[in-house]
């Protein structure tokens, strides 16, 4: 069996040797770029983790599970456009680089690009694959929608939070590891199995991210610790300390997160105050647990000897133990 | 045979029953939007001509036509957003109704819906059709990319100028032809004939569209005569009087093209008295007819009884009368 770290490595290898040298060069460099800037290759990596779990054959997984991790760079590459987000992975985003209509028009490509990878399969398998990635590819896309709808508003129930976070992270976690299955022809009740767990798993991403912004290492984190407070994004953290607040402590929390004048840092220390005195972090970390043990659950119910599922296992720890 | 009239008839009754009344409505009204404007429905027209010639079924052919339309409505949607063009045939664009944002991601949602249309066949057909499609997209993608470099130079070639129209239009015009001929289980050089026809359609389409800015009725053309002249546009006139022009005229034309001072009719009229004194509108009806040439050369190619072609024929006759 391939290890995670042998998957990551294939999957830059491959991503590395496929530059695209084409014309138009405004068109393809920023794609090249887009993908070079690196990120863990979750994605692809999941869906040949369950593709050899099931005896398939990794060469075989290989260019589908790029079109996921094409597809997810798409969607970044947009979402840095409408977010108006200058660095991504410690780079200037492709719209900062170039400008806006590159990073609309070479993202579209990508997206195009996404696809012919991912029909590079069988065609007993096309119509299968297809039909789980468009449902998911339109589910991330509401759940952009969303996010950007609740920078809008202060009321955002914990449901709808719960919600976006599925489509926007959650189903391409879930599509990945399908995929795998589906490619290696496991049984249909085995590909639903797969994705629920990656629905768990995704959802408990999601929610450590929103956590690590707050109380993780910034060495190991790899994005600026407190960005989500000072961007007022909704987070596991915020809208459950809104949900706790008194009204005193809920217009205080608020009034705080709409100063435009105090210094970043103090925004920061003062927001993180909050969330120790209400004691969010530790509701946070309940969830994610809660999470993590639907994955175990899910694993065990995997019809597959026990050794196949050492890696994927090894993940599911890494993300309980706040290291992926 | 069902006419071309009766196709249009069914694809827009087809789009206006599809409304996509899902949540979040802002992701998915702009689409309905978007697809109620109207057009001509050339594409998914051809699409079921072609089909229909080959005695293929026109109620298996519908979805994937439609996904044609959805997917040339998304690229008008983006393209508008980087042209920052305010109206599209009289209706104001969906970033200027709503965002910029707005028109992003729904357009981004838009392009997979095309692709959930457009896999709606038989599991035989899914690898060809998705081949093309596939590769045409990205070229409509390259085709813009160039159209948007153009605006910035004044030195484009003809040649340069044909390749980007081949690219923004042509392709998809030959594109829905071919996957007529797929849906339809035409012999292989049956579809490269048709594709052939379809690109020979497009680039006099295209060209006939350069000449219709100019010389068209206001009323029949439906948009206003000259905005291509206003927009400083690399059009087949404008390079081909280019070309033509002495090093006086050229300046002169040059200077008038970039005068933001005089009113818009007065710059339409002396370009339109450039054109005339170049000749350069009949240049255009001549590179039109070697295209409508070829067409009809490749329709005669076509093995399939000649009551079959009537549909077909009667589009490439219309374009040649300047009525499509």
């Amino acid at each position: 069996m391939q290890t995670i770290k042998d998957l990551q490595e294939l999957v830059n290898k491959k991503l590395s040797e496929r530059a695209y040298e084409e014309e138009p060069i405004a068109l393809f460099e920023p794609m090249t770029y887009a993908l070079s800037v690196g990120g863990k290759r979750l994605r692809p990596v999941m869906v040949m983790l369950a593709t050899q779990m099931y005896g398939g054959d990794i060469s075989y997984a290989i260019k589908p599970a790029l079109g996921l991790e094409i597809f997810h760079n798409f969607t970044l590459l947009h979402d840095d456009v409408m977010d108006n987000a200058d660095i991504r992975r410690n780079q200037p985003t492709v719209h900062k680089k170039w400008n806006e209509n590159v990073a609309i028009l070479s993202g579209d490509a990508m997206s195009i690009k996404a696809y012919q990878y991912i029909v590079s399969c069988k065609e007993e398998h096309t119509q299968d694959v297809l039909k789980v990635f468009n449902d998911t590819a339109l589910e991330v896309c509401k759940g952009q929608q969303l996010d950007m709808e609740f920078e809008e508003r202060e009321d955002v129930a914990m449901e709808e939070y719960l919600q976006m976070i599925y489509f926007k992270t959650a189903v391409l976690f879930a599509c990945s590891l399908k995929m795998g299955g589906i490619l290696s022809e496991a049984p249909k009740d085995q590909q639903d199995e797969l994705y629920e767990l990656g629905v768990n798993l995704g959802m408990a991403f999601q929610l450590q991210d929103d956590y690590l912004d707050v109380y993780g290492d910034v060495n190991t984190f790899g994005k600026n610790i407190g960005g989500d407070i000072l961007e007022k994004k909704k987070t596991y953290l915020l809208i459950k300390a809104l949900e706790k607040a008194n009204i005193t402590e809920k217009a205080d929390l608020l009034k705080l997160l709409n100063d435009a004048e105090i210094k970043p840092e103090h925004k920061i220390e003062q927001v993180t105050e909050f969330y120790n005195k209400l004691d969010v972090g530790k509701d946070t970390q309940h969830t994610i647990v809660k999470y993590i043990e639907k994955c175990k659950k899910n694993l065990e119910n995997l019809d597959v000897p026990t050794e196949h599922k050492s890696e994927l296992k090894g993940l599911i720890l890494k993300l309980e133990n706040r290291s992926v």
